[in-house]
């Protein structure tokens, strides 16, 4: 049997299946975006890590180097942030192929060590070997936070709001242009799209004053796309969430974007991966503070939906019809 | 300027270079076998990364998926013990190319999840993705010690006795056997060699001695090879190191497979990487310790030679001459 008959999230079931997800001094195990180790009472590790693959994740026709660096470290802090941690050491490995030069690492450790003084992150150690074939980086993450304080996937309740942070959709924009081989920045639509997919930043604005509020009752980054992390929010939670499909933030550029070159801005908000948005939910006792938040301008987000006691995604449209929000984000091995 | 041109050793030097070693509460950063960190006073967390990437460190033609997924921890789970730590939660990274299969992938998680059981190690996370090559397993350990406990390379001494465990050269004979097509294990000196390369073990066993009687003053896992790993040693401690080449111990078999073959057993010994036995250095206190442990049976391991006052590593022959011993371990990169 082909892996990419299961696909990627059936993948990860399988091997879920045959480990603890939670025990004495592990407080979160596989299946959400970092782990939570208690070594020692009220010290929590947090762990994350994520791969950048040649020829998958990036293409060096239009990634450039610096910009890889930052991205392989950014995604991984974002895992951290949307657990209520706080990003502290990094393990990098790196395979690196013949045709990599010496000056070309130097441009991804400028990077990388970049988003390290942003974050105040301290690369610990790591493994370098050849690689036959394209360049990859991976890298492991720790963090830390209170045993209180860890947010799941799973703490989403009936009756919570949904939210996300910011504008979906123009990191998928972004890789579309580059794909088609628009790549000089004609115009700051362009750039503004195609930097969102080259050097996403993870939104530590918005999740401190989540995590400072207390006002997240479950959160999750958008890695593989909206629909897809709806959806592994509500069936971790075991609930049911209803979204209302003219809610979705969109930036002007995107809405241009998609109007110039005749693609869905649905599409795009919906599925479109790479973005580094956060998805969360709150309570109703906290979900009045947050709106106000957003209205004096001190939390990047828009409400997009409910949380409902039932399962699945529902997308409601402005004329009141329903259909089920499928999970048609990236997914690895899928045909 | 090509990767190749400087080398590996160099690359991380280069690397090194931009961040900082040690701080607040980061016991040991870059250039040893774990990073060690002190989150919480008393609470030293140790991390280890490691990959085996296909066509550099394995051959699906010889490796079973097995054995594959026990290697891939048990490098790992090396790397924390020679810190004088526990391995206990691991992080798991696939890229898995089109040709693998959902069964293959489960004789993988077979292999990795002994090895856990083993060694009470549970997977707490990872990430897959789709490869456009070859099969990467990227694993990141955590383990942990007392602050007082961690065991570095740069802990050698003038005076200090220098030991190894086990025999060396084994897994570099089991590696030639199998590239040359002579896979079936025709008597038990094919197995026993080709056993060390496709399943090495970890020496918790002889670790575990070590960290109990507070023996070593220096420690790292031989997995370039022990002329690499005395440079390291060496250089990490700001010593010189003298070994005796008669004293250098090598397992029946492989005295057999270098005379059958004419095969250099000096070559074997002092270069063959991925044996995962342990060099390690006791003080003069302590060495007559080691000695009576060794020949009571209960620690498995010889003497090989001494550190001096000075610098690299001088490999002495039974006629009383010297010569400098250069690394010349498995580099990667190395032209």
């Amino acid at each position: 049997m082909k892996v990419n008959s299961i696909g990627e999230f059936a993948l990860i079931d399988r091997i879920r299946a045959k480990v603890p997800s939670a025990g004495d001094r592990l407080l979160v195990g596989i299946g959400d975006d970092s782990a939570a180790i208690e070594p020692t009472a009220g010290c929590v590790t947090l762990a994350a890590t994520d791969m950048l693959i040649e020829g998958v994740h990036f293409d060096l026709r239009w990634h450039d180097l610096v910009n890889l660096g930052r991205k392989s470290l950014n995604v991984n802090i974002s895992d951290i942030l949307v657990m209520g941690g706080v990003p502290l050491y990094a393990l990098l490995s790196l395979a690196i192929p013949p045709s990599i030069s010496v000056e070309a690492l130097d441009e991804l450790f400028t990077g990388f060590n970049e988003v390290c003084a942003e974050h105040g992150i301290i690369l610990t150690g790591g493994d370098t070997s050849s690689s036959p074939h394209g360049l990859m980086i991976s890298v492991a993450l720790l963090g830390e936070t209170g045993p209180s304080s860890i947010i799941r996937r799973s703490g989403a309740s009936p009756g919570d709001a949904v939210f996300v942070t910011g504008t979906l959709g123009n990191s998928a924009a972004g890789l579309k242009l580059l794909q088609s081989g628009n790549r000089l920045p004609a115009d700051s639509d362009h750039l503004f799209l195609t930097q969102r997919h080259l050097n996403p930043r993870p939104r530590r604005d918005a999740v401190t004053v989540l995590v400072a509020e207390a006002l997240a009752t479950s959160m999750i980054d958008i890695s593989d796309g909206l629909s897809s992390e709806l959806n592994h929010l509500a069936r971790s939670s075991g609930v049911g969430m209803r979204v209302q499909a003219n809610s979705l933030p969109s930036s002007p550029a995107l809405k241009r974007f998609a109007e110039s070159t005749g693609t869905s801005l649905s599409d795009l908000t919906l599925h479109g991966g790479e973005e580094y948005e956060v998805l969360f939910t709150t309570n109703p006792q906290k979900s009045a503070q947050a709106r106000q938040l957003i209205s004096q301008g001190k939390l990047d987000a828009t409400e997009i939906g409910l949380v409902y006691d039932g399962s699945g995604v529902m997308l409601e449209q402005q004329d009141g019809s329903e259909t089920a929000l499928e999970p048609r984000g990236f997914e690895h091995f899928s045909v």
